[in-house]
């Protein structure tokens, strides 16, 4: 037995797990939702616990919701920023960024879709504050890492030099991002192959 | 003096000028904080009305919330809608009715964007319901609306035959959805020039 395994350690290792996943039901009540809608009664009636346990793990709304949002972060690192960082540089990553994006829709790994689309539409246009600058600062994370691919995607000759990076990143977005928010209203899944053919397309052109 | 100006007819008048003045309040809160943020006593705080006589008006929140869509549609009619059947069938009202909702979108007529993109992603993942489904019906209308309008300059010769009507209208409904949004959230009114030039674009390779 190692020292790593002290009553102590045992309790603070469930406490990390229970924290967890009362985060993971938390993004997945939020992409339907919204943040707004997350308060700790809501949450404590869905996993059957008592709001002072809840409270135990997050003294306020607002501490439940920043924590909402970096484990939202973290599954769409594991599931579209990791998985394209295994491509080759260039087109490829850059097709592989948009292939697990649009596989993290299709599979609505979130019940409502993407999470981040559900809380940019419903924070973009409220005031500044703590939890509306996390979601502009992550987005703005996204777009940097998209421009990027497309940046070396022109470097390796893959696409057209006069190519504006802003540009694509933009279209990108907006046919995948309205891809998922249009399926969750209207159930219709081809929108998916919609966004997929067009983007093609728009590759296909800046690759001339 | 005519009959239509007796004092009832005129108390009557009053009462429908003071619903319209509500519900058009009530349609720019929703725009920037959802539908499901529009209860009648956060209303009567931002009008310096009692909520007793909001409730006079409306009997309950579902009631105000789907008063508040009708008054939203008929602002979208009269903005974007009305103006483009101006324009020649065919191509030239294509084209009216993408350059009047990007000149609705820009201008802002509603505090928080387009009301109808905000409550379409508050609603889209939720259960079915009177609200949801009103919403869902409102963007079926303008689908419909704008697939008339392809088909019409297919039919003209201005747009080639081949062209996918449903997957022209999902690209241009995603480039001027986006652009709303994200200025939203990062106030880049540029996004207006990008979705405007995309959608040139692809309406120059659709007349090929």
């Amino acid at each position: 037995m190692s020292v790593d395994t002290s009553p102590t350690d045992g309790r603070r290792a469930k406490g990390r797990r229970t924290r967890a996943q009362i985060l993971e039901a938390a993004a997945d009540i939020a992409s339907v939702e919204g943040l707004e809608g997350l308060t700790i009664g809501r949450l404590a009636g869905e996993l059957g616990m008592s709001k002072s346990g809840l409270f135990a793990h997050f003294g306020s709304k607002e501490e439940l919701q920043l924590a909402t949002i970096d484990t939202a972060r973290g599954i769409f690192a594991r599931n579209v920023v990791a998985p394209a960082k295994e491509a080759e540089r260039g087109l490829p990553r850059l097709e592989a960024l948009i292939a697990a994006k649009l596989a993290y829709l299709r599979r609505e790994i979130f019940t409502g879709g993407c999470f981040f689309e559900t809380v940019r539409s419903e924070y973009d246009s409220r005031e500044p504050g703590p939890v509306r600058d996390v979601i502009e600062a992550d987005l703005q994370q996204w777009e940097q890492l998209m421009v990027r691919a497309i940046t070396s995607a022109k470097k390796a000759g893959h696409l057209r030099a006069d190519v504006d990076a802003e540009q694509l990143l933009f279209e990108i977005d907006a046919l995948s991002g309205t891809a998922s928010l249009r399926h969750q209203l209207n159930g219709d899944a081809s929108l998916y192959d919609r966004a997929e053919a067009a983007i093609a397309a728009r590759l296909r052109a800046a690759a001339l």
